[in-house]
């Protein structure tokens, strides 16, 4: 019914297809560095995320984004790790494009709202309103460790902990009315401290007095992106993201989170274009499905056995020593379920590989060294066409694209799927302007302060 | 006698003079922003910071410095404060340069160290090799309310803290040696563990395990700056510092400064070189003595009075009220001292003006509103006098410069002081290198892992 109403409706804007490109180092299968054309150094090269940024804004991508940890990754002898840390990078990405958007990852578990605020504001006026924050915890004890603490915080209390951050962060971002900057040269005002306002956050994790020290940015505030699935996750973003990031693994369960976090908004008082669902998807494209699925087991067969093994046992939360490469999975081996949350391909592909007897080794292919995102393996136009049926559906309004390789996978991708995507009319051909917000379709924020004024003046 | 054996020696290299640009906004004079050429909100414009970057790298300045703070200062209805965060602002600025080092300020007040280790080491990546650290404490009561405190930590805990802080930060940057990226492509070997280290911190202020997410920057260490005057604060500096901002206001007493400095340091174990003294500097530049003066009194005259007179007297500790512009001081005003650390150009200024009979009108032009730093009024010649006087005395190696205007005041510079200084053979003509510790001719600091291994091998 959702669907009918609003393609039936005349009056309402077109919907967009919105891609981000996610930049993980050389590429999303773990061995992508040993390909010959790929510097095993890129991951730490800034020249190397800057051309792919580049690909991506010639194909007028929405967005870059960059995971990041506050811990070293596990098995290090064997793939390169997410390093740099993002708002910096993304600064060198903004300076070198002029209209893609530039999505950074930040803990709330192991900083401080006041310097969330500044960093992802100081973005948004250095990039000319195109950043955005993409909002996570911490749930490694690695991090915990490096921040001073022997043990995790559990579940509820570090989402409790993002959620009054976010608030607080909201409120920092707030500080500034858009008239605030007078520069009125000939009387010497420079800010009207009227439009200046303090946060006066006494909460139960934060009390941040405020106001912030960086004027009002571009987008009013940069946009608010997370990736929660569980309950507390999905909560989260219903009240704070205006683009989820996700990890649904077939076409009904992304339709039912899409449909869940959109009745979550509401009840939250935001409508169902406020929170874009932007569904993670890793592509390893041939020019036939043959060919995609050569490079697919080539690309797998070059990580290291031991290493798939061991993420794989880790997984399973078995030793590595269980599995045997060319053996089935050992049937007394109970997998995990796909509830609470754990609606991954991750998921489905082990519930696949049950059914049809799959050995380790061809299981781990199936994976292609996905971390829970789904694969598609195929043709530009099989990769096209399921872009469309989950757009038009209403599964996602996008992608959150994690190419096998990069820049090739990229390249391959812009080269193959984009114009057919925009021969279908479901991708733009041009930008329309030069804001995340305007390439999302999400609405300024209004400051909530010249809000509170323009009520009182309408009384 | 350190100057005499310094200079006779025939087989040392010739010592260098070293001169950063602080882009404090539209400039150092408070009035900056009201000057026909000037736009009001340039102190949220990237492309003014990149405007300034490029002409001071046009003249081989060695480094372009960004202070920070972490709160709104005092008086916001008359001038532009210091918003963007610095380390995103100099990734901005290294996109759009190639040689100029990039100094950013963070506190160890209200940050944690692996983060901050992360931030510096990504902006040595990102940068090539041009980042530096300058490492202060805050001791605003409006920062502490930002982060959670009700009082500002006593100036003993600050200084500890930050001790302890700059000794983890450099274990986190000792986390990778040089050779543990090894990308065997044909072996799949991607790292070498043995060559990645924790960092197992546990002090009095901070558990950090470690190792840091970050391989090693170009750098080594982006270059630790420092700007403590203070007795904790000189001591700190002698430690960690290689580069060192000083306030002080006379030749004799940057002389004190610089031989008092460099004989701590000579206590834990460091040469003379290692620590380079640069002396803030404000220029206000006329094509004669009586112009510059002119420039002066009509920058200062456009700082609204009751902006300059609160100023005044806040620094003195005395209400506004009790101040008359054409009146000189009152009588019973007890100046602060000359101690502690106090040798700054406010303080010589003020007792100048007791000696002289300023009015309070007189006394702000002198300082020229200046916030403690020395001021110079004169030609091209007469600055470039005082430069070579001081860098070849060894007084200072060279100058934090914080033009009256920006970018004009800076751009004066370079037209009139830097040729006479280059004819002179004081400052270089052309780059030599592409890092700033080439430029300050600072040593690459070598990783504690890779020495104890060349230890033990030379066994």
């Amino acid at each position: 019914m959702t669907r009918q109403s609003s393609t039936s409706s005349n009056t309402a804007p077109p919907r967009r297809l919105h891609l981000n490109v996610n930049i993980l180092h050389s590429g999303f299968v773990p061995s992508a560095w040993r390909l010959a054309d790929a510097d095993p150094r890129a991951f730490i090269d800034v020249k190397h995320y800057v051309r792919v940024a580049q690909i991506a804004e010639a194909a007028k991508f929405d967005a870059v984004f960059l995971a990041d940890n506050a811990s070293i990754a596990d098995q290090i002898n064997f793939r390169p790790i997410t390093a740099l840390e993002p708002t910096i990078l993304l600064a060198s990405i903004a300076a070198a494009t002029s209209h893609i958007g530039v999505i950074g990852t930040a803990s709330t578990s192991y900083n401080e709202p006041y310097n969330i605020a500044r960093r992802f504001a100081t973005l948004d006026h250095v990039s000319g309103g195109r950043a955005g924050w993409n909002v996570v915890t911490t749930a490694d004890l690695g991090s915990a460790r490096n921040f001073g603490r022997d043990a995790v915080p559990d579940h509820a209390g570090r989402y409790a902990r993002a959620a009054e951050f976010a608030s607080v962060v909201k409120a920092l971002w707030d500080s500034w009315e858009e008239g605030a900057i007078v520069g009125n040269k000939a009387t010497g005002l420079f800010a009207d401290t009227d439009q200046v306002h303090a946060a006066a956050h006494q909460g139960a994790h934060f009390a941040v007095q405020g106001p912030l020290n960086v004027p009002r940015s571009p987008q009013g505030y940069p946009v608010l992106v997370q990736a929660g699935a569980s309950g507390d996750g999905r909560d989260l973003a219903a009240r704070h993201a205006e683009a989820v990031f996700s990890a649904s693994q077939s076409f009904d369960e992304s339709l039912g989170y899409a449909r869940d976090l959109k009745t979550r908004a509401a009840a939250y008082g935001r409508g169902p274009d406020a929170v874009k669902v932007l569904a993670g998807l890793t592509t390893i494209i041939g020019a036939t499905e043959a060919e995609a699925l050569r490079r697919r087991d080539e690309l797998v067969d070059l990580i290291p056995w031991s290493y798939s093994l061991t993420r794989l046992a880790g997984t399973l939360g078995v030793t590595p020593d269980r599995l045997k490469l060319d053996e089935k999975l050992p049937d007394d081996l109970s997998l995990p379920g796909q509830g609470n949350g754990n609606h991954t391909f991750f998921h489905a592909t082990l519930a696949q590989g049950r059914q049809h007897g799959y050995t380790v080794r061809e299981l781990i292919r199936a994976l292609a060294g996905g971390g829970g995102h789904r694969v598609i393996v195929g043709t530009p136009e099989q990769i096209a066409d399921d872009i469309e049926h989950w757009f038009k559906a209403g599964a996602a309004d996008g992608f959150n694209l994690m190419p096998d390789t990069l820049p090739g996978g990229l390249q391959d991708f812009v080269d193959g799927v984009i114009p057919i995507l925009q021969r279908r009319g479901v991708f733009r051909r041009e930008y329309e302007g030069t804001t995340l917000r305007g390439h999302l379709g999400l609405a300024v924020p209004e400051n909530r302060y010249s809000a509170e004024r323009a009520a009182a003046l309408a009384v």
